[in-house]
């Protein structure tokens, strides 16, 4: 691919021109947007756009184009492989302020929004409707962002993740052309899946400017439940039970004992330091209550204890908000200390095994890092502490995080099951796809020739 | 792209060295292999390879690319647009011999089999396991070719189509190297979707040679209804409210009163010719029976009369043989006829308007074609009766099915739900999808340079 250039007085003038005020090259504003909320480092864009509209964005990517300089897509900048570093400079693109819900199609369950709408946002707007949008990653990601890194969260396990609830997009190619993608029907057989293509393709193939979403009725009830185990391998195990025999759980989440301990401690819940399950049931009222007392008795086969119920509203909110807290709980154990969250994800039927050999060798690693995982996927995560500018402390958690995601590959998992590749998982792509990376790549330089679009992601050099 | 040629000496005594008996020049063979089972022209190939390993299709595929000859895939040659004719010559390379199952993974819920085995074979297989794989395309399908058309059926409301099953291939790509896609992970943010982007992808970018699926776990209670309306109007809005409340039905066809009459008289079950809604219900024995009545609650507010049960295998077996024999007592109906199997799908809020005005372009235009439809997904088929060498009749069908579909983009649908373009969908891809044609071709160009992957197919020339 051709060599990118730097941000010119030409093209930054065009860009002015064209966006007023709108376009910064402020220290503190470039250095916001070229550092996220993981451990690697950030690197400033020369520039920062905030768009308001798709044919904006079309324009500033022409611009750049005909310059051949890079561009970086930034939503709200909260992603954790180093998505939105500008490694090679350029302008980024902030769509924070192509905030609008453009429309909702409430008998159709969809709806369309820009690119920087956040899915609290989406939620709240949704809130007399009856419906509800699922994803929910840690934080209150743009829905665009989301599609980019093909995100997911807690709910993943019923309602999928972006790949399953994006119906269709709006995409700025690498030349500046604005193309829609998908439909609105449930299903089509029309022509090559260009959706898919985007969704997960982190900015390298275009900028996605708005979001065609499938909606959820709410359900007539919701009840959650807390189960402290014995043991993670019979916590474990009652996941893939419950899993295997098709209790169809809106959620199904995995604390292993430091963890909970730190959750307990942080958010005041009053449970014991153990491995500890929390699920949540969507459905009506009588299938709420058959799914819970079915998962209750697998789980007593397997340690379970005092398996609790929560069906009021005020308990189940008390409850995931402190598993939405697990971070700062696991900051809390270690103060001062820096936390870097990792994602692995394995087929469930080698779920115990990948996280007890993990667990295994934390300890032998000497390194604090609370467990917590979307467990019916077999997605689960770490935080390793970190000591501020302990170097030592860092490489030992690095070799521990490469052991980790070579040990989910080889048992048939990913790298990366939600939070993407930016250029933290670059090093693990070829292990997991081999030859198909080629193939990736093939596509990458069809789709930009001249390698602007988010350089340095994704794809190995 | 490059003008491809046809199969030149030189390439044919290549491939005989390398199949022997295996590769047939039979005019009878050739025939067969080059018509679907749709209105569609066929054109024979000049060459049939039968493979029986993914390196044996790569070594054909290298054969055909040093000679820039055609490749066109075969499963079982079930297509309804064309999907196999040989529209420029060259090889077909016949899967069926590629009917292995390669493993089964009880305990995560997917299996990995090779291209040419077909759905029915599988669900054979997995008998005995408690496991079963939902896609029902109306034909016995290889699930290689249904992957390639991303096909689905009745159990697409509930279970998704080919697009949510398929978790990776194995794809020959046009210049014959061998690449795994996807995983078996349940999620992953790793890298493009190349498993998406070669699902409905007809065979225009690779040859699949092997698919990784998404296992079910067999319902514990299954129960089936049938439900006459007094208009189509009823049935349709039940459809409607039914989707929209959330209640998980695994099924639900409609079929107009023309072809309930149809069946009733083809499959002798006693049923009046009215618009008909059937229904199957999967869940636990109090799940399936709270679904079945609020469905039931739901018909009746929209002249849904005698709303009958059958929890029985037999009857339910009897009652879904009834639905799968729609085509052949639709042909009954005009005896000597050819049928005509169309496909549009809407957002399920314009279902009711499409197949009003539908119907009504059908008794303007003095056609015989009655409608079934998997209309959870807002998607239906009519079968137009056509008499043999009737030139104006078929251009009379021809005009209504433009209209039709035409009429479904318009209210945001697609031209095709699951029988994919193949050549006789291609007119209506611009309509449909307007700039994206363009970066479909971009992709295309890109992995298949010369052409030569099942030309003619997919996008407009």
């Amino acid at each position: 691919m051709g060599a990118v250039t730097a941000v010119t007085d030409e093209l930054m003038d065009a860009l002015k021109a064209l966006l007023g005020e709108r376009l910064s090259t402020s220290a503190a504003v470039r250095e916001q947007h070229g550092k996220d909320v993981s451990f690697h480092e950030g690197h400033p864009p020369d520039a920062v756009a905030f768009a308001e509209t798709t044919e904006e964005v079309a324009e500033i990517v022409r611009l750049c184009a005909a310059h051949k300089t890079p561009i970086v897509p930034f939503g709200t900048g909260t992603s954790l492989e180093g998505h939105i570093s500008a490694l090679k400079g350029g302008v980024c693109i902030d769509l924070g302020r192509m905030n609008s819900i453009i429309e909702v199609n409430g008998e159709d369950l969809d709806c369309r929004v820009q690119a920087g709408v956040t899915r609290k946002q989406l939620n709240e707007y949704l809130r007399d409707t009856g419906l509800f949008f699922p994803i929910d990653p840690g934080a209150d990601a743009s829905l665009g962002g989301m599609a980019a890194t093909r995100a997911s969260g807690t709910n993943a396990v019923r309602y999928g993740t972006m790949r399953e609830n994006v119906l269709g997009l709006t995409v700025v190619t690498a030349d500046g052309r604005i193309i829609r993608t998908g439909g609105r029907a449930r299903k089509s057989s029309a022509g090559y899946d260009l959706t898919r293509l985007f969704v997960g393709s982190e900015g390298t193939l275009g900028v996605i400017t708005e979001v065609q979403l499938r909606l959820h009725g709410i359900p007539e009830a919701i009840s959650a439940a807390v189960c402290p185990f014995e043991t993670l391998e019979g916590a474990v195990n009652t996941v893939i039970l419950t899993i295997q025999s098709g209790i169809p759980v809106a959620r199904i989440e995995l604390l292993d004992e430091v963890q909970m301990g730190a959750c307990s401690e942080y958010s005041d819940l009053g449970y014991p330091a153990l491995p500890t399950l929390f699920f949540e049931f969507h459905g009506t009222e009588a299938g709420v209550k058959e799914q819970a007392e079915r998962v209750a008795e697998l789980a007593s086969e397997f340690g379970g204890r005092d398996f609790q119920w929560a069906t009021q509203q005020e308990d189940r909110t008390r409850l995931w908000q402190a598993r939405h807290d697990a971070y700062w709980a696991a900051k809390a154990l270690k103060p001062g200390s820096g936390g870097w969250a990792t994602d692995v994800c394995v087929p469930i039927s080698r779920l115990a095994e990948c996280i007890m050999e993990t667990k295994r060798d934390i300890e032998e690693s000497g390194l604090l890092a609370p467990l917590v995982g979307h467990v019916g996927d077999g997605n689960f995560h770490l935080v390793y502490l970190l000591a501020e500018g302990d170097e030592e402390e860092y490489r030992r958690a690095s070799a521990h995080n490469d052991r980790m995601v070579m040990r989910a590959i080889a048992m048939g998992g990913t790298c990366t099951g939600e939070h993407g590749v930016g250029y933290g998982k670059i090093p693990f792509l070829q292990a997991e796809h081999g030859e198909a990376v080629a193939l990736m790549r093939q596509i990458k330089q069809a789709l930009d020739p001249d390698g602007i679009m988010n350089p340095g992601k994704v794809l190995p050099a």
